[in-house]
């Protein structure tokens, strides 16, 4: 199953065959201050710098969310978009709860972005899965439905099932589609990761998608979040993960590292050579 | 699939259902030329002092090597073994090539030892089989044969079936028998951890048993080999490693942190202990 993204001028591809993708995720307002006043104000400077900083780290895509209070996402995002494709030049994650937003943002990219997300909710499916259909981009699906996250990892499959099937009946073919099985803090509940690790082990086998992660929420309210959020990244790419929700900055080592233990860096090529480039700075 | 060790005053027991067993690598003279010197003139000190470090450090297990040019293995593992259970409580995994070593040490020993180890050659076999059958003790068993360590996973399932089914034939019970599935290093053969992972997951799924491993391997002859073994550690944990052979200083962090993500650590408890603990000191 082959997942194929595009910017005006470059091409990443998705799959169990390829290294880890990193999908930068630090272009967001939640929990920034500075980032949420600049953004109120229309300020989009500091999101042109953080891409910048994103890319140079490694990161393959950036995640792009502009949404906070104050912001009006449907003629900001698309501002967001032009700005980030004027300075770097990787594919794209349209991020917004906001269907309108989506739309504006997809009209404006040049290539064939990721849109995030559809959830297992009907109202989510309705909206979203045409417009993915139209405008032939590829879609984040949330293991998350009416009722919530299932704590179980079988109704978390259930949910996938439904979104890949809804998405191919409407048209938009499963390698369009990539999963996410969602993590929750084993601050809070111990059997969090493992639930986690077992949706994607059993969506992977039996639905055979690409699936990504944002991995940050497993480490909330501990200590050292560094260690647990690299030992679970590197647990969760074994158990299937394609492309990583990460900040670059922080993880890419890891992700370098797991790639290498698990077949995917030929002569260690990449894992030297980032090596070398972390000590000429 | 339990596992039960001990010592005089301690038992620890190995499966599936507990956290993962630490057991300290750092008692092995082979590249360290203070602690070769010091074994060559019968010196135990700096064995007893690792020993303190190791424990404190969080080993549940130490593995004592005293093999080196010019030692007499067959008097210095046994008087090696007394001095370390004179000095710490936790139980022993003996390790020694030499089968008269290893019998002189299970009979000073005081409790039930791990010994280190058996092979799928045959001449291994009859050898080391009898002597665990006749001191029930445990045993280690290294997939690796006449013609060396297979680069594929099935043959190593292969070796360790072989294992599992003489000891049981000898009447040695197959939860005295630990598979290590031995890493070799990504540095020259960048499928070497991943076949390694691979044949951890088919022995545990095929014949049930309890896994060990030594880590370092993984990452000779790279950069940042912490990094390395940590990474694949967490990975090895996932795929069912139960006791880990790694030096406690180093690597404990990522197996409490794999264990809380994996849920075997209720409430984090085992995970901030050990966090307030760093900080203490």
């Amino acid at each position: 199953m082959e997942t194929r993204l595009s910017s005006a001028t470059k091409e990443v591809l998705i799959s169990d065959e390829q290294p880890t993708v990193i999908i930068g995720e630090r272009i967001n307002p939640t929990g920034k201050k500075k980032l949420t006043t600049a953004l109120q104000a229309g300020d989009l400077e500091l999101v042109r710098q953080e891409a910048i900083a994103q890319v140079q780290a490694g990161a393959d895509i950036l995640d792009i969310n502009v949404s906070a209070g104050g912001v009006d996402a449907v003629s900001l995002l698309p501002r967001a978009v032009e700005i980030i494709q004027e300075t770097v030049n990787v594919p794209l994650c349209l991020d917004s709860d906001s269907p309108a937003a989506l739309e504006a943002a997809i009209k404006v990219y040049q290539g064939k972005p990721l849109v995030s997300s559809v959830t297992g909710q009907n109202d989510s499916l309705k909206k979203i899965l045409p417009l993915v259909r139209e405008c032939g981009t590829t879609v984040i699906g949330l293991t998350i439905d009416d009722e919530g996250i299932p704590n179980d990892s079988e109704r978390r499959v259930a949910i996938a099932r439904k979104i890949v099937k809804q998405a191919e009946a409407q048209g938009v073919p499963r390698e369009d589609v990539i999963i996410d099985c969602l993590a929750l803090t084993v601050g809070s509940d111990y059997r969090a990761g493992l639930v986690t690790i077992e949706a994607m082990r059993k969506v992977k086998a039996e639905l055979g998608v690409n699936l990504t992660l944002g991995v940050s929420n497993v480490s909330f309210g501990l200590p050292e979040r560094g260690l647990l959020n690299g030992t679970f990244l590197a647990i969760a790419i074994a158990a299937g993960l394609n492309c990583a929700i990460v900040d670059a900055v922080q993880l890419r080592q890891i992700i370098l590292a797991t790639d290498l233990i698990l077949g995917h860096d030929r002569f260690a090529m990449r894992y030297i050579k980032a090596y070398r480039q972390r000590y000429k700075e």
